[in-house]
């Protein structure tokens, strides 16, 4: 990766969250990036960059796709990699994810995926540790690795993210994705909508530069990118639940609602995607669909992310 | 592995199950598994084989075994592995098998291996990921490289499969062991008994090339393999489960039962024992059991497996 | 690590526990743990003393810290580390402790890791097992490589472990932890108090060369060392779990406390502590706390231990 390390060092040591980012800092993350995903499609998909390394994934909630994506870069670039799950954790015996995180510390981890319920973990445990951290989501705060990824993807098909027109769909309430993705397209320059029911729009939605659209029609309307978000009926009460047969005519992606975005718009997903709920598997399997992209990407843009907390230009603090 | 490399190529991209492999097939992956024994026999267990290769083990069933086998034997290879368990998977946020498998996909690993609860499981991914497939066990399916590491065993103790009579006792209706075991068996010249009583043999039973027997008695008579089948009471509805203690009465191996076999009869099981269920403790810690040493050939057998399936030599679609 | 690779060869093949182990077995590990603090302070913290080895961790009770500890060991190491948690095991199915030890030894690790609720199952294994064991936590019996970290953590800080006043604080009943270091401390010629309620005392602690302090004053006066236990409420049975409240008022220790100890008396806890229940989170947190030392030893004597076990100057029978 030595057209990585010619790239500019990225300034800051953690990566916690978009907002914070420089429209410099993020396209330098998406230009590494990019420099990584041939990495993975060689058949000796390794190198050893972070050879020797220490990295710890500390998901307090489950996730394949985020997990295994960061667990999957960090070997690829050549880090000694250590998953910590809750479940098996002394989690259970009380201790406070201030404790445990300083415990890990100690053991002196070179960087720190985090996962974790509540918004502002990830800053929390960066204020405290020695080492780089990266916020893998947090609560409904941010998940910037799932924005660059995102970023990426879109660059990737259209060739720039600035003047585009993206169309953010679903549970924008309880999206740590949609979030991000607002604040990153927005710093460089698209145009953002979000559709929601009135019910799964966050209260502060018109404080952030989006375009709210109360209708699929309106939202999809000439857009560039559709971005369906995950039904997350696990985090709702009762009472706000929606149907998921009225959710899906109403907000569902489907052939006929796509029909009103650009001809090449393109379709994305975050994952896992319930399928006849925010979106048609026609869609979800269709020409316009880059999901799978999305996914492949993940791996390229965490392996950015750690080369660029982890170069040796930086000068970090080994004994802290 | 200079020795396994001078093979004639492994003419399948997947292992999925012993049907569909010729002789031919099998002797290939045994000769390589011979080949492998070694490497785990020294003090410097590892080549460089699979370095850089991305082996994901899916395990929807846990198994100390196997999942621990396949682990061991991809870094004995030097391949990065990931293991996937379905706990701490988004299959709790109900996504599909083939969605999770098209995700892991699109991480482009190299080797995916796979146990699930549903027959045909194995052979569904492999016709959607660009990756080789290997079949760890599907339903009541098949489990090819169990069958094939107790090829192995049985060969290198008595020199040949051909001609040799083999009695498989027990669950044969939940077993899938049993399936590929009566395949390859079959394959390879060996004369196939099953014992068990009538309400665990599956009812296709008569359309395979084996001799049923009712008592162990008839099926153990001048044997010179006697391999025991773990009674998967777990499986079973309530109103068939039988009684441990009548079941050891009639199908329980023991020293009585096992004098009817060879004298030099090889004893097997492919773990976990359920001892004095189906087979007496005397019998599986005594001189005939080969049991420890089907662990052993375990893991050569997938190392040869996935050395086999990843052979440079295979004009492999990094693109799909 | 060539400086631990001139220190003479340690005499046993296993770590079962601290009882069994001289004075000069106890300073040659320390000595070699010495050595290796070195390797996870660099940038590039891997060294191929143990590459091809593979080290097993078959943990019965989960455990965030000697879990971890143990597995960023053997990987700095350059060993292939194999988690085995029980929870996804065999065990499940009714397999023995033997059963599944015999099975994982037939894949021919070089040193299996152990923890286990019960007392004694650790040498049970040795007994049976071809490769080293060590001794992660057995029940209420032994927890070796705690008490070498602590007493690494001690020497650094203090110079040495002779002649030191060592107060031992808490549930003494329920912990391996202050069995072993007891037993430790003895050795090297410290002097123990325990300081507990009758309740939290084992019946043979008449036994063991110690001075049993019924109050915190008493056992705390003039000490050179406090070391906290951590209250383990998740092991008694109703009757006789403590107050909180009451307990941290007579045995928590909190900054008056502390006050008759030394000036400079080092403060220890194995964690994850109980903050507010054991000790005051001012004292947990405060200069005299080497808690967060005592993590990083961990590694160190991990990593110590395993290479002395597996010293290619011992004579390995590896036909075993």
């Amino acid at each position: 990766m030595t057209e990585a390390q010619s790239l500019p060092l990225y300034p800051h040591r953690h990566l916690l969250g978009i907002r914070g980012l420089s429209p410099v800092d993020i396209e330098l993350l998406l230009d590494r990036a990019d420099a990584a995903v041939s990495i993975s499609r060689q058949s000796e998909k390794k190198v050893s960059t972070l050879r020797g390394r220490t990295q710890i994934n500390l998901f307090y909630e489950s996730s394949t796709r985020t997990q295994s994506s960061f667990e999957l870069a960090g070997k690829r670039l050549g880090a000694d990699v250590m998953n910590m799950s809750v479940a098996s954790s002394s989690v259970k015996k009380g201790e406070t994810l201030i404790d445990t995180a300083m415990t890990l510390n100690a053991m002196r981890p070179d960087i720190l995926i985090i996962r974790h319920q509540s918004a502002g973990a990830a800053a929390l445990l960066a204020q405290k540790v020695g080492c780089s951290v990266v916020n893998a989501g947090d609560g409904a705060h941010e998940h910037p690795t799932q924005a660059l990824l995102d970023a990426l993807t879109i660059r990737r098909a259209k060739g720039r993210i600035g003047g585009l027109t993206v169309a953010i769909c679903g549970d924008i309430l309880h999206s740590r994705v949609a979030r991000s993705n607002i604040l990153l397209l927005n710093a460089l320059g698209a145009r953002v909508r979000v559709v929601a029911p009135s019910t799964l729009l966050p209260s502060g939605i018109a404080d952030m530069s989006v375009e709210v659209c109360p209708t699929m029609a309106e939202g999809l309307k000439g857009a560039d990118v559709v971005m369906m978000l995950r039904l997350q009926r696990e985090r709702m009460a009762g009472a706000f639940v929606p149907s998921v047969r009225e959710y899906f005519h109403y907000f569902g992606l489907d052939a006929k609602k796509l029909q009103v975005a650009k001809e090449d718009a393109l379709v994305m997903h975050p994952g896992p995607m319930n399928r006849g709920v925010e979106i048609a598997s026609e869609i979800a399997d269709g020409p316009q669909s880059v999901i799978q992209e999305q996914v492949e990407m993940g791996v390229a843009v965490r392996m950015a992310v750690m080369e660029a907390l982890l170069d040796p230009r930086r000068n970090q603090d080994q004994t802290a």
